[in-house]
């Protein structure tokens, strides 16, 4: 980037809001997926308008523009690959606007998803999608990504409640998709467009939210089998039964031993795997359902634990949400997945990967959002032993081939970023994914937003680019 | 059309399936808003590679295909208002699987909502979308509307239920697109780019949908009120108070006037305006919110009627589902819209309608579903007289414009097609329009596929396209 480039940067930013020293620059270099390249420099814009000059720019000189919120994303989606400059939000943190009357908000990307939720419950209202980061991911980094949560089997994921956006294509014109009422078909839908484009296509500065009543009332119930299958098998089977859970979080044995010790309640030394199910509503709804899934169960394989306190309820959340981190325990590095398949061929993903760990002499663990087929499979190598980063590359292409063989996709709210692309042409045929990338070329001509993200780069290779880390 | 193309297309169809007598082509020039342009021909395919074969052809000698399904919609989005070929679905009628553990179902486009909604129920299963038509559209036809109906206000649009599609490029080229599972995030979202594209963009070929479980009762009750804001001033509150209707219709007293002699329940002559509330769900439920609603009602101006038995619910139905049709009792044409609102913004919107109907000396009736801000307005006019279509048509741009003004947008769920196309810029700008346009030119660059749906033609004036009529 030339110092002129730089100067014109500092004059639309003010001079404070650009990082070029590398230690700040190192700071900028990683996601939650790991990442050691560096960007030229950082900046902190605070307004739709300096991001559309900043893109002009850089439209100009042809320099990668890399925007991110809190960098929590899995698969490199806010790595600067190519160097580049880095966009981050997080100045654009405002709550701009909550409509308790029609159940909307506004809100800029750098806002903190977990702190618009509290803004939120204050006023008896929730806007649902909750990933693991929500204490400090953003709402724009969960619009790129289409993030999911916990609560996505009762209540769906990301694009299921941002209705309308502003945002400034790599032209710098500023678009308005979208609408601010329930309904609305007028023209193409760019807000679904643009909503999981990993940063590719836009830069939202602007997002207009679907909010929904706060439930008055929640129980957590804790299922535990001495059996992993009884768990896998049980997920299909209870979402049947009438009972409609907002939270059906699966846990391995693996997964427990890595977080046990965050527990007061104890569990069974016989615990093989977990269910952790919710239910909220109304307090009689809760109560009725809760009777439900008593009665469901009672005559099945699992012993039944329910949360009486609220610091149980949060110990176990803490614990769930711990999972991720505390798998380094194993080993140092993880190849991390979060594959999808059709809840009813869960048991054959588990199965599946169980056989995988055996056969590749590998540890594997296996946790997530079982109540939507959305598997998290952590798979525990250390990278500087070639043989074993080898065998754990090896484990992530069989596992991808054979979600794809049950029906299901490779990602289900983590994007495909750099850590996937190598395998889109898995799932993707040539045609579908040829019209994705002409839309790309359209909107990004010159290629300046987020390049090499989502679409395998030419030179690319399967064995290059399968390196997850932290 | 040259006899060689047409000589082409019956090779690829078969001769029985390519109509081109002129009393058939009558029978496809028109859709629920009217037209009288006449098509070269009209096809039935019966698979995806005919359809591919048509699209090459098309595209290799540039004549318009107007895809459609039942011809049901609302805005001209199936006239063949350049000509060309129409693409009828009808025999792309298929349910190709219902996937009871996994709450999917795959179909051809051609397949009709309401068949679709009774082979789910026999399966304990439920498909929401249910737009008045229900008995005869399509789903592909939904698709590419985006349609809605009662049960959005609690189960959302088309496009919350489509979460994968088969479709055919103008090219002839065929994308799959999306998932078959809950979740998927892996390159753009494509489905939803063509759900709601009005045919412009791709021809749907399969639909991937997703299902809910059928809820285990249903509970009808209609409130009515003397005077018409005591009806529209209590729908945001009905939202606010914990209740959750799966129905939340409203009707002015015209709108009543016009069915009222299809319903045995005998309406007090003083009901100036009615709500039709419905509550699902499990049977404690149901039985839970009705209590909670007659409680909140209690103190309010409103007489409360509970739908004791089916037969009661049906004729209810009937009423509502015939406005449309009936109100041709009262004027021979109508300009109908189907605006929509932030729900509390209705009072408004209705106010508005009525001052403006004073002023221009106009019949204009409210009804529709009022849960989601969605009103349709339908302006009862008699074409041959000029004056009174001239005020009908200030009455629409008035319409418009302040419903604009109240953060509102120009369609729900009928779409754009042609009767709001020259419309769209008030409420889209420039720059996302441009967006828009050159998506179109990616997809079709040849302009065959539905030309001058949604988009206003170089030629058209606001006066050009006002027109709607039966």
């Amino acid at each position: 980037m030339k110092q002129e480039v730089l100067r014109t940067l500092r004059a639309i930013l003010g001079r404070e809001h650009l990082l070029t020293a590398e230690e700040d620059l190192a700071c900028y270099s990683f996601d939650g997926s790991g990442g050691d390249i560096l960007p030229q420099a950082v900046a902190f814009p605070d307004s739709t308008e300096q991001i559309a000059a900043i893109l002009r720019l850089a439209d100009k000189h042809r320099f990668p523009v890399i925007p991110r919120g809190a960098g929590s994303g899995m698969t490199g989606g806010a790595q600067p690959i190519h160097g580049g400059l880095v966009l981050v939000c997080s100045r654009m943190n405002r709550i701009l606007e909550i409509d308790t009357d029609n159940l909307i908000a506004v809100t800029e990307p750098g806002v903190i998803t977990g702190e618009l939720q509290s803004a939120l419950q204050k006023k008896g209202l929730m806007y649902p999608p909750d990933p693991a980061s929500l204490k400090f991911c953003t709402l724009g980094g969960n619009a790129a990504e289409c993030s999911g949560g916990p609560s996505a089997v009762k209540y769906g994921v990301t694009r299921d409640y941002i209705i309308g956006c502003e945002a400034v294509l790599p032209s710098g014109e500023i678009i308005t998709t979208g609408v601010r009422t329930e309904k609305g078909v007028t023209g193409y839908d760019l807000t679904h467009l643009l909503i999981g484009s990993e940063g590719t296509l836009a830069v939202f500065t602007k997002l207009t939210l679907r909010l929904l009543p706060l439930p008055e009332a929640k129980q957590t119930f804790l299922l535990l089998f001495s059996a992993i299958e009884q768990a896998t098998e049980l997920v299909a089977e209870i979402l049947q039964s009438g009972i409609m859970p907002c939270t059906l979080e699966y846990m391995d044995h693996t997964a427990i031993s890595v977080v046990r010790k965050m527990l007061s309640v104890p569990l069974p030394d016989s615990t093989r795997a977990l269910l952790l199910l919710e239910i909220d509503g109304s307090r009689e709804k809760v109560e009725q359902q809760a009777g439900t899934l008593r009665k469901f169960l009672a005559p099945r394989p699992v012993t039944l634990q329910e949360s009486t306190t609220e610091e149980e309820r949060r110990q176990l959340w803490q614990a769930r949400r711990s999972i991720s981190p505390a798998t380094f325990s194993i080993k140092p590095h993880k190849i991390s997945e979060d594959v999808v398949v059709p809840r009813s061929k869960i048991p054959d993903l588990v199965h599946y990967t169980s056989r995988l760990a055996l056969e590749l002499e590998l540890t594997i663990l296996t946790f997530g959002h079982a109540g939507d087929g959305n598997i998290h499979v952590n798979i525990m190598i250390d990278k500087t032993d070639r043989q074993e980063y080898a065998r754990g590359l090896e484990a992530k292409k069989n596992l991808f081939e054979q979600v794809l063989a049950l029906g299901g996709t490779l990602s289900g709210e983590h994007g495909i970023g750099t850590t996937k692309a190598a395998f889109l042409p898995l799932e993707i045929n040539p045609a579908t994914m040829s019209i994705m990338q002409r839309i790309k070329h359209l909107f990004d001509p010159n290629n300046i937003l987020n390049p090499g993200k989502i679409f395998p780069e030419e030179s690319e290779q399967f064995a290059d680019h399968l390196g997850d880390q932290r």
